[in-house]
């Protein structure tokens, strides 16, 4: 195998760019998950995660696990919702897609608000779909509030909003998986009742644990939910020192979450968001120098939709995104993401989330412009250009 | 907070020490998991672990979850067995009790074949309870080799004799978390059908992925099984190109997993057992030095299974483990397992498994034998003298 | 203090980027350095390391010191001369004087050739000053193969050559602390008596070693030399079992050097030297660009020589190249090199060298010019589009 | 090669036991040694050293050498002492030794105060050589705080008495490589004019760099000073910003210097210092069990001059003290260290300084006890349970 030399630059939109810091703070012995040390490294941490989450409602509960982001997503519907239950998907893209199959697997009904996914819902459609459910069956809305495979990203103040016009007493479950650390998220005042977040986006940290943020509302509910549950048992888990997990605890990851949640109010979460959106337009910009000359574009057409902690790159008919990618890998060192579901092959993504600066996201703009020339992918010049201008100002 | 100098001993028996080659191994910048590089690094642990498992039977699987040892076993039941159906379970102590809590609550009936935690289970217990079932009910025998909390191994081909002794045809399940890579284990050979496994235990990783090895018969019964289930669904693992994990793959354990099994491999895994059971057997002897002038005791009664990776220590009535177990923390650094469950209080657990060495142990029984001198408890002196008589010899 | 995010782009010339594989390498507990396992990491490393040289006559010598550069310099001085002695010091920049300097202050005579900064020796000259030393005074030649603080190299063969011209018999001593593992040398074929080279360039190591590769020739020199020494006296290491060090060894070091001479074996030296030659290529095309308009240009001025491993720019006068340095690390987390002695102020300098790749050196180069731009700094634009055009070819 | 398992113990007496956090703080990319983030950190640990040194004295300085500390001792003799100069070597063993030898070898002359190592120096003979000194021809005498082969200590304030009994005005140099940071020592108070001190001892830090502290009368005295000097020259030094080294700085080693301070500090000096003493008691303790039985001794033979960071064992006739070693190491991972000079093969030395606690003494002494066991060296038995009673008082 020939050497790749020089650090990857790792533009994926997740994982992300795990800071040298945050490494070396897990990089250490094992403890036993009741050492004081450790209590108080974990009890720090989650009180820095319920700040960023802006969590403060009473009555509230934070749950973790051993798990990707999928799993804290099975764990938010087991301990909510009882078999038959109807969930309200609002679709957005490929993971709105999976977590309607996931809760159809698991003995509830997924009914889907559809959408555009490069226009994103309409706040009027979930609130007519609420409205017509008389009936009350519809027991929770689940909302993707940024949607890595589409670049897009979602009001949820607004679906908040849809949901009371409707005068719908359903809980709000939302994902922030690649969301909390990177653009606002404001669990009590936007009225969530279930927030599903994990460690590998925002939070900076390798995969290794997920978790749930649930209001008093949502933890009402729980006791009266009947889905079969154990790995994920809240119950079981409010009964343990932690009030979190079953099982051993991941104890490298709270050293590694302290860090990460210290560097994120080291830098301050409102610079943290401003530097996302920075970095983010820089993207758009370059994207849209491409897109002259019949080149690639941006994949979200509604401009005040697009995330800022990813973005995705639509190719022109008859060209592959997979070769641009393999050659940013290949000849540059550079880590792009892929399309997703139906989008394989036609989109690719440049993550820019995360433990990011300037140089680091312009090398891989460079890296991508180089590429769809190496391709001979029609596109107009300038890209870098673009995103200098713009960071330079 | 005072500074606790010098190297922690860590001699819980789970998670376990971790060889700083691992933790090297583990201290590394994000990868994408279908980056190629990443794929050779899983495919060759996939390869060693099977090896490790002695598991080379066509038609049989490997699947990975992020999660610890109990999501394996949740995951184990809901791809194996449907609503309703009972599960065997072999008494051995603390787990085995979780894991019919488990399936209850996974809307299984558990069925237990009761033992004394000190002796262990009969195998002929086993046999007639199987006997009994003339109609089939029982789908799943579930066992756990070895017994973290008692500190007590069972044998694993006794009870594959015995379910073939009643002829019954339900599938075997095998606990080997705290067992393999410390303990004899094979699969194929001891006809096992689901072997649960995690990462913090013998194979010397953080906490962060377990794996459920799976019998071709197993893999068979999973076609049938309709317990809800979807982050730990097999059927959605197989599609994906590692055949395993619903979600992001934690990859930097496999590059520590790599290197663990890389270490085994290098000692050799009849050098490792053979070492488990030599440090196993220094602690014993210390034990039972110090069980003179009624002092301390192994808590396992039948020395044919006392476990070779955890020794279960019991006090002498009035006076608490946690005592000699906070003495040994603060005052030398040692960090000694707890008493689970019924056994809280009265047992203290000195693990001597993954990356142990001699003045490793015998640091760690000097501790404990002055931590019972400085809390006054009763006890026969040479504990530690014992143990180098055997290990010098 | 406020964060700076992502990682640094450390541009400087020297230290350079470490490898996160010899960072971990590197890390691990302390080793005594007459363990086998050490002894045999540092067999290995040597062996490479006189590979990497093309050093291989017999009686040649290879002696490390826990030093930096300028400890190898004073070293090699020591070693091989007597109180009096006359070495002819071939002017290159900053670190020619600075070795001069170090001559006179250990008791020896230093004759320079003089030699314009921007275009470099003369090798006519050097074989002059040879030619008129008809008493022999001169017994050492003094050579920077690159200089780092012009970003010139000197051609080690011209030199050789005009020495064998003059037929003169002075030893060939040659600084190659920024050239060795970055552009091609080779000290046998080049009839170079000592070799000095440090951890922190080309060897891409923190600093902490450095050493002189000596020849035969040299060794009998050393025999006669009556330069005080004693911490860096060769015949004192010859005695030790390394043959190298006086005291005790940086062990730590040894296992990132074993690391990073394994990264460039497995590039392949003549692929290591064409990157280094096609990052420098796109970073002077860069800096041409640039110089449109009136801006910075390169401060050498002879093509052919241009290093690269490292380029040094001249600001326009009457601007900043710590303000523009200023910027590139407040605002965009770029290291770049300051000017050296009189060049302070009015040069600044882009390391390329080491563990690089196109995005690494394309986002140094967008944080220069965007600095320039912030600046007021007169220049062309276009210079890291000049850089992608050339790397994309 | 077989795999030694388990960490290993590392008991030499230097290097030491790096700390995991320091190793942490150490794993770090370059930075420029002029940023900001290393200045600071830079002079945190001058500041904290300074205070370990108990070094307040205006007008001293402290200078720092990427060296080790033979380096050092070269560095504060060529800055304070002029050919010809006569030292005043106080003879305490193998180190003792070496640092006359480096006096005549850079052109002083060394006059010794003989002493038999396992009794230490007599101070009256100290003063009584100063005394004999009418012509004033001794400009400094050398101490060796802690000589690390001999296992032996020196009273620097006894030292300091003869000499201002004998109304001498010689510098004193006090060799504190093996004290500092394990027994008391106070430059000040203890009017010491130059104190060599390294990274891999008490400082608990790779080989890296060493120091000078510099008196204000050593400050003067090195104006006058003539050696020839260059990489040392602390005049040079004194013009750069840091005031310390020539050439670049090892970065890295000043993360952790802060790092192992910090340690020193949150545990308080007083404590560090009586933990070595207990952890030095309870070595002793064992070996004076091990000398029942004409076994193995202490080498030194004056109580209270015993080393609390290191014991030299002395064999018992007709055994040899590298074939315990090797046992220690071949079959327990235990590194011992072995006689320096004519101790060689008759002494094995035990290192108890740095980063220790009392279950990793204990089992280095356990180690010890089997392997004189396994070599049929005669000794008394119970030497580990000699440590423990001790320890467990």
């Amino acid at each position: 195998m020939t050497r790749k030399t020089g650090r990857q630059f790792f533009s994926n939109p997740g994982p992300t760019n795990i800071p040298d810091s945050v490494l070396r703070a897990m990089n250490r012995a094992t403890i036993d998950f009741n050492d004081p040390e450790f209590v108080e490294v974990y009890n720090s941490s989650v009180r820095s995660l319920k700040a960023l989450l802006h969590m403060a409602e009473p009555g509230s509960e934070l749950f973790f696990y051993t798990a990707s982001g999928h799993g804290a997503w099975e764990a938010t519907l087991v301990n909510l919702l009882s078999p038959g239950d109807t969930v309200l998907v609002l679709e957005s893209g490929y993971f709105s897609e999976g977590w309607a199959g996931m809760a159809e697997k698991l003995g509830l009904v997924a009914q889907t608000v559809q959408a555009d996914w490069r226009r994103g819902i309409d706040p009027a459609a979930v609130e007519a779909a609420l409205r017509a459910d008389a009936a009350g069956r519809i027991k929770a809305v689940l909302a993707v509030h940024n949607e890595t495979a589409s670049g897009m990203a979602m009001s949820m103040p607004a679906i908040r909003q849809a949901m009371d016009a409707a005068g719908h007493g359903a809980l709000l479950l939302a994902d922030t998986i690649s969301s909390l650390g990177s653009i606002p998220f404001r669990m009590d005042d936007w009225g969530i009742d279930a927030v599903v977040g994990g460690s590998q986006k925002g939070l900076m940290l390798p995969t290794g644990f997920s978790f749930t943020a649930v209001s008093a509302k949502a933890v009402a509910a729980h006791a009266q939910a009947r889905l079969p549950r154990s790995y994920f048992d809240w119950a079981e888990m409010a009964k343990r020192s932690h009030r979190s997990f079953v099982g051993t605890i991941p104890v490298g990851h709270f050293y590694g979450l302290q860090e990460s949640l210290r560097l994120i109010e080291l830098e301050g979460i409102d610079a943290v968001i401003a530097r996302h959106h920075r970095l983010a337009e820089a993207t758009r910009r370059a994207v849209r120098a491409w897109s002259g000359n019949a080149g690639p574009q941006l994949y979200g057409l509604d401009p005040a939709r697009l995330s800022d902690s990813v973005t995705a790159v639509l190719m022109p008919d008859g060209h592959s995104a997979d070769a641009v990618r393999k050659t940013a890998m290949d000849r540059f060192n550079v880590s792009l993401g892929g399309g997703l579901g139906k989008l394989n092959g036609t989109v690719f993504r440049i993550g820019h989330l995360g433990d990011l600066n300037e140089p680091m996201i312009l090398g891989t703009l460079a890296a991508v412009e180089m590429s769809l020339r190496i391709n001979g992918v029609p596109h107009g010049r300038g890209g870098v250009d673009a995103a200098m201008d713009y960071l330079a100002a």
